[in-house]
């Protein structure tokens, strides 16, 4: 009986989604309500609901409180995906700090439209909810938390993030975190944990800026891997690139890494972790945006695989509960003893109020139910970001396609330099993260970052037409 | 006539004085009521209040609430000052790490006697008035503190820092300060911006463990200064070791210095910066413990003299408000651009609510308010546990004088080793810092570090004596 209506809603379902990519029914359209939908079709009342919930976890459509399901999406009109970078030849010193600099110094003028930073704004966040669980903190801690919080962490918060590993396949305890203040914090005491100054590491290519730049400040020189937009890191490079370059550490974002979007499959998170126990070498795992998948489940870690303690996870909560806490974490596996060396010689302990707070919101489920909703928020985000760009941006633009997160990566025709268009853009109050600074090789001039953290609104539509416009502007000057 | 009061004033405390000294009236003892001395005197009764006063301040006698004034100290008692090292060949990269690891492993032992924390314990801070102004900092701030802070750090809390500035002879403004997460995160980001791996920088002997973990794990190299206990850093030695040891930063407690207590004289400080400019090298100067001043006024800071921004500034509020709350500060001086690269790099902000709560704490004026107290208390706990040490401790033992701060340097026979010391002290459930932990070249092994953050007790007057017990014992098995 279930598997029949379980058949029957896939199939209302699909007849549907055929009917958008034939744009027989439009984006924006109004789709008919349950009720009809049953009558028309002959099917019950739960399964027209379960159609329609399929379409909406899928993306393709979307309900409206108090009104009903609209069409938002047709994925047949999705630009190609970006392309693989070429693989270099040398591990590289140089800097893009200034870059990084310049683009960041805009991120608070007044009015400007922010798709530059890679985390949700504010407003979906639980402010007032986090407010009370101070207060609740303030009231538990021992001298309302004016002491220090011992070296490894609230103790509270670490059982919590021990119980969260469920979620990616991992059974750890509140002994193997390690708490730390926000997740570039957990990346720098994981670093200098396991690498010594003149070492070499490898990260991905297109990286994280931020990456680049704290292992320049450790003295680090750091190589970067072919990444692709869906699979990540280029695993057969890595493997012969690791003795050639006399690689000391990985540092990669397994799932939906910054800027890419892409997700290693569980085979290659295996098989990655494999080759960190062939050359005993550490990966440092940053999973930040790994709570914020838009799929069924929650990926699975590097970590999930890891049975002899290679793989030290770093994570925080700051894209995804409250990035001022500057509250963050990590499960460092064998290297546990040099991480806690560093973290005392570094910074003694973490706040303690922040680190109480967010153990108690997570200690009454709050958490789960907010990240719930704020998959779907981004989610949808993250398709009518795409929509509006490959409507608005020339037809030769390449759109990354995450899964999760809250970036996308675009990829323009080779003349045009988006640092040049950064600078346009600024003029007219819009900020976006221009591809180069994503790379030490002078690379991805031609490509940016666009966050999709802020809700759809008439002035991100207006602000992406603009962008569109400028970019065909470049193009022509370029002709 | 305002004069002779003076003078009458200071004539019956001198007279007082005497007396104490040669213990006609003993420790412990009551002193005549205000009213009395005045009869007795036949003074007025502001006159004998102002007497009191005099001697209160002094630290030989103190007043208990609806009690009256008892006697406290004698100065006659006091046994000398432990010695200033010899000065070194070359710049060492040992470790002491292990050793301080074994001896913080069992701070937070249940029932211990704590002397090895260099901070107040959170009896003696304001708890419960600054969790109201953490109430209020979640109101203030726009989404109750949920976003990321600015890098450079909360402009209220940054505007109060300036403004404190004053007390120390500094004229310095908001935008000549960057919070930390504390003041260590505050030597790190200093340490970074400044130096390179493989650099040597000049620390003071004995010096703060910490600071050599933190140059160790940097893969800095580190010289060690010989320090007086009372002047502070050597710098007829320093002047010639800079050239010689290529010296490229040095890193300096100039008040109250951890574990010694020397507080550099002002020529000395004045000298110390022209030394920097000569040079053009960078002083960290590490302030946590010039607030905790026992004197009349506040010591000046190098920075009082820093006409170039050589000087980069590092304090916190862990020693006398919140050491749980993780807030510390650094004005860089010329370096300020490099330091907020390296706090972008590393961390991207400070945690917003601790910051904003220490802002209001300070613009209400109660942290003057607070340390008023907090100095009275531990200018008062100093002078016990010193009279309570050269008691039970065997005659040759040599103790420092500190004017400010809240630990005792303490020098034994040479043949007495204090980690061994310390294992059986450990046994009678008593906690110190051994002085081998604070050099890298295995020195100090007969000295000991007390901190009197704890207020005074029963308990730790039988701590102290069961410490003279067991140094005794030592002291003994080795003749």
């Amino acid at each position: 009986m279930i598997k029949t209506a379980d058949h029957l809603y896939l199939q209302v379902a699909d007849n549907i989604e055929q009917l958008i990519e034939k744009e027989v029914m439009k984006i924006g359209e109004k789709l008919p309500s349950v009720r009809i939908l049953s009558k028309q079709q002959g099917i019950s009342l739960s399964t027209a609901f379960q159609a329609y919930y399929h379409l909406e976890s899928k993306g393709l459509i979307e309900s409206r409180p108090k009104s009903g399901y609209y069409i938002r999406f047709n994925s047949r009109r999705m630009p190609a995906m970006p392309g693989t970078c070429a693989p270099v030849k040398k591990a590289s010193e140089a800097t893009v700090s200034d870059m990084v600099m310049e683009v960041f110094s805009h991120m608070r003028s007044p009015n400007i439209l922010n798709f530059s930073v890679a985390t949700p704004p504010v407003e979906l966040l639980p402010a007032a909810k986090m407010a009370k669980a101070v207060v609740h903190a303030l009231r538990e801690l021992p001298a309302n938390g004016l002491g220090y919080e011992e070296l490894q962490g609230n103790a509270l918060l670490r059982g919590q993030i021990a119980r969260m590993s469920l979620a990616w396949g991992g059974a750890f305890t509140a002994d193997d975190v390690v708490t730390t203040s926000g997740c570039m914090d957990a990346l720098t005491l994981c670093l200098t944990a396991v690498t010594q100054p003149g070492d070499t590491i490898a990260i991905e290519s297109p990286a994280y800026y931020g990456a680049m730049q704290l292992a320049e400040s450790l003295g680090l020189k750091v190589l970067e891997v072919p990444t692709h937009p869906a699979s990540g890191v280029d695993l057969d490079y890595l493997d012969k690139a690791i003795p050639r370059h006399k690689i000391k550490a990985c540092l990669f974002v397994t799932n939906y890494n910054n800027p890419l979007g892409s997700c290693m499959p569980d085979k290659n998170k295996k098989e990655l972790v494999g080759m960190m126990e062939k050359y005993d070498i550490a990966l440092i795992e940053d999973d930040i945006y790994g709570d914020l998948y838009f799929t069924k489940q929650r990926p699975a870690n590097c970590k999930t695989f890891d049975k002899h303690g290679h793989v030290l996870l770093c994570n925080s909560f700051s894209k995804s509960l409250a990035p001022g806490y500057r509250v963050g974490w990590t499960m460092p596996g064998k290297y546990k003893e040099k991480v806690l060396l560093m973290k005392q010689n570094h910074s003694i302990a973490c706040a303690s109020l922040p680190q109480a707070a967010v153990g108690h919101f997570l200690e009454i489920g709050r958490y789960e139910f907010h990240l719930r909703n704020l998959r779907k928020m981004l989610h949808t985000q993250c398709l009518r970001y795409s929509q509006a760009i490959s409507e608005y941006f020339p037809e030769s633009t390449r759109i990354s396609r995450p899964q999760g997160g809250c970036v996308l990566w675009i990829e323009l025709e080779a003349s045009v330099n988006t640092f040049e268009l950064f600078q346009l853009a600024l003029k007219h109050k819009i900020s976006f993260c221009p591809g180069r600074i994503f790379s030490l090789q002078n690379k991805y001039s031609n490509c940016l970052r666009i966050s999709f953290g802020n809700p759809w609104s008439k002035q991100v539509d207006d602000g992406l037409k603009t962008l569109g416009k400028l970019i065909r502007k470049l193009q022509q000057a370029a002709v």
